[in-house]
């Protein structure tokens, strides 16, 4: 991830890439970013819920409200 | 659900569809999913809540704030 | 409640009907659905407070701000 | 209180007389309604405030902020 | 207090007299109101932190922000 | 401060003083106060952060998010 | 960090710098600073998670959301 002007560009860079997204719960969403928006609204295929490093539930496609999300990151 | 470039765009793919609601309160609302909005305030049809995997109330028709919900995701 | 594009067209059918509203705060009221507007602030006449199934208070008409209420729903 | 088509008129019938307002610390405030604008931001005269049905304090003419308030109701 | 038709009116009477604001963390903030705005910003002169009745601090001049604050009133 | 009549112009009147910014998560964070904007995002020189009247630690320039802020008071 | 007018300014001079993050969750995340917003949206290279001190996970790129940020502050 090289410098880039706006925070968007960089989610931009991640799409059609498996993230994690941190939620404010303390739970951990995995899955594709298939899409996002200007209040960080995300969509993402094949998601599985985590809490403390562990599989919880698959919930596949999801749509993830953005105001739960504390912080979104490519995961290997 | 393929690659789409809004997340609302996915919602509106499972229109009429079963849904799984997520509220911050720790609770779900599974039915199915008639309307939504921009601020995702949601209706469903034949609501029921859910706590801990546990049906507790059916609802029926139900209109859900958004900033009340963390995802939706389509239930199997 | 048939298909309808914007959840509150659905809380237009429920006008003048029993409605149970719940709240972040974990009451319900109980009432009869009067108005309501696009930040979900509602009002109901013969407004009860319950909590745990149990009546709490009868507050009579009841002007309820829209960003305590998780959700709205027709009761029998 | 007949149907009306806004929440607001409703607050607007209760004008001018004793209301009890609920705020989300589990407090209420009790007093005679003397403004009220968009925000839901009040002012009472004459309030008083209340905890679990007992009198805490009196404070007079009181402007409470909108956003920390859950409902509003008239007073007998 | 008569009455006035915008709460903020209320507020401006107040104006370069001794006020108790409460706010949400359950302290009370005490001084003379000097400025406010309509977030509810206020600037008080004199400034002095109560919590539970007692005197915690002597804080002088204090900006507070507006979505902080419960409830502001005049105080004898 | 003497009368002015928006809570900005107190502010700015402590630009380059030392202030104490009070936080909602009960921490303090005293240094000079450089800048500040409309939603009271601030920056601070010199930033020491306080829990309990005890220093915990030294940030040196300090950006504050205008939302954690509940109150900013000028220090001795 | 010399005087400037606005909070922006400043996070503009961190910009690939090293800074630490504070989190209202009590978590802090330490990278470099590539990018940020007017919501205070952030996105950081390198990022690290920190609790109490101690290294708790690498992240690498992270997109941080802005209301979720107590504070912001350039590292040595």
């Amino acid at each position: 991830m090289e410098t880039s002007s706006r925070p968007l560009d960089t989610l931009n860079k991640a799409r059609d890439k498996k993230v994690i997204v941190e939620l404010k719960n303390g739970k951990q969403i995995r899955g594709i970013l298939r899409a996002f928006d200007i209040h960080i609204n995300v969509t993402l295929d094949g998601a599985e819920e985590y809490q403390d490093s562990e599989l919880k539930r698959k919930l596949g496609p999801a749509f993830i409200r953005g105001d739960t999300i504390i912080l979104i990151s490519p995961s290997e």
